[in-house]
């Protein structure tokens, strides 16, 4: 199968660094084509702008992020790097984001590339848009098929991110990527691969970590994917899009988008 | 007061570009100072990189996110860009960070001036390190004193953002934001201004939109703002950053950190 890793850290000698690299070994160990956009080393854009769109809309109307990624996406003038990243993803039967954790979030250049790959027509804007219809999105989408899965290291240690941790628990930090960024344009997303306190790591711990994130590898075409529910399966009103009342009856915030059931 | 509005909207004709200008007007008749710090128009560098040192540590040691962070911090090597940003936080009583939800986060261009603002010893590695004391953050550090608010604007519905919305409730996709970048290094801070469903504003909701918008800067210095738990004050475990079983008892998840009793 062919994957993709998404990989966001400025040193190739970092702990990320290593775990790239045993990444790419692993999965091309166990027969799989692997291509890495490594975002540092392609010093890749991070700013969504004008100049993402080689030819303007006509009439000289002012920028307009999603109007002009749509002008772009469906005339073919699109800036070359964003069309060499998208058919990366058709390419992909899998893909893995890499980062380290910054201020709860993925690194900057991350986020750029998100936002400049996820074109109008290519990752949101897809399917019919109306009062019965909210576009094919949260389970539906051009990505639909395709399994993804976050690789992320923070230095905080695991309690810190628990239910009651300080920092908030980590499936909330990453439900709006894995649930907004991932699960939207279609993506299976396999639950996370996470690394904490990565200053107190040593061979034995780093050993630990290897031999877990290749079980991990071992399974990504196999594993359940996190049971996120369907836009379009009937759990939602439209175009509210609240859960239906009976639906995770009496239950708010993220965890109501996962299936019990699953 | 002094008011820095950190902006970051690629078009200025945009509605951003609009209640950005209404504010500035706004808050400079209340007799206010104001910088803005237009992302886009400064070509802000986005990824955080070795280039962010003037003069790397000594020995040759690989480049690390923190740790050249701090060296450059302490002995004032860090890019002139990074140091103008942190002159204005000192500067500022008060903090806007201004832009359009784009999956479901800041723009890239943003989060990376997040990334590079906040050095090590500005924003973070703040106080005693300790397994007693875990620095002065949430709720104290250098920018204890000041106020900060969002002004974010949306595509979607509000109940796509509500309670039970796909999306997820706008509260916990703030909250990383809120509570992990800006009570993080001591701000407190007040509510968001929110706009949902940006592409269906006509004057009428123009005007109503900068009626709300306005009320809500000429409150700036006096709105109650939001009760995050400070970390230092005995609500939590020290190191495990948990909160105290009797506090916020059985509640887990981003709302336990927010005291009820404000």
């Amino acid at each position: 199968m062919n994957v993709l890793i998404v990989y966001a850290h400025p040193e190739p000698t970092s702990l990320n660094g290593s775990l790239r690299d045993f990444a790419v070994q692993r999965l091309e160990a166990a027969g799989h084509q692997v291509q890495v956009s490594d975002l540092y080393a392609m010093q890749w854009k991070a700013p969504l702008d004008a100049g993402d769109t080689l030819e303007r809309r006509p009439g000289g109307a002012p920028f307009h992020p999603s109007l002009d990624s749509r002008h772009a996406f469906e005339n073919g003038v699109q800036s070359p790097d964003i069309v060499r990243e998208q058919e990366k993803l058709r390419w992909a039967d899998a893909v893995i984001l890499q980062f380290p954790l910054w201020w709860f979030s993925m690194p900057a250049i991350l986020k750029g590339w998100v936002e400049r790959v996820y074109a109008y027509g290519f990752a949101y804007g897809v399917g019919e848009h109306s009062d019965a219809r909210w576009g094919n999105r949260y389970g539906e989408g051009n990505l639909a098929g395709k399994r993804a899965m976050l690789m992320v290291t923070t230095g905080g240690w695991e309690s810190h991110y628990g239910p009651r941790g300080i920092n908030g628990p980590m499936d909330d930090i990453l439900f709006p990527i894995q649930h907004g960024i991932l699960f939207y344009p279609g993506f299976d997303v396999l639950p996370p691969f996470l690394v904490y306190r990565t200053n107190r790591m040593d061979a034995a711990r780093y050993q630990a970590t290897t031999d877990a994130l290749g079980e991990r590898l071992d399974q990504l075409f196999t594993a359940a994917p996190i049971a996120f529910r369907p836009q379009n399966s009937g759990a939602y009103e439209i175009p509210a899009l609240t859960l239906r009342s009976d639906i995770a009856a009496g239950q708010t915030g993220y965890a109501a988008h996962v299936s019990e059931a699953a």
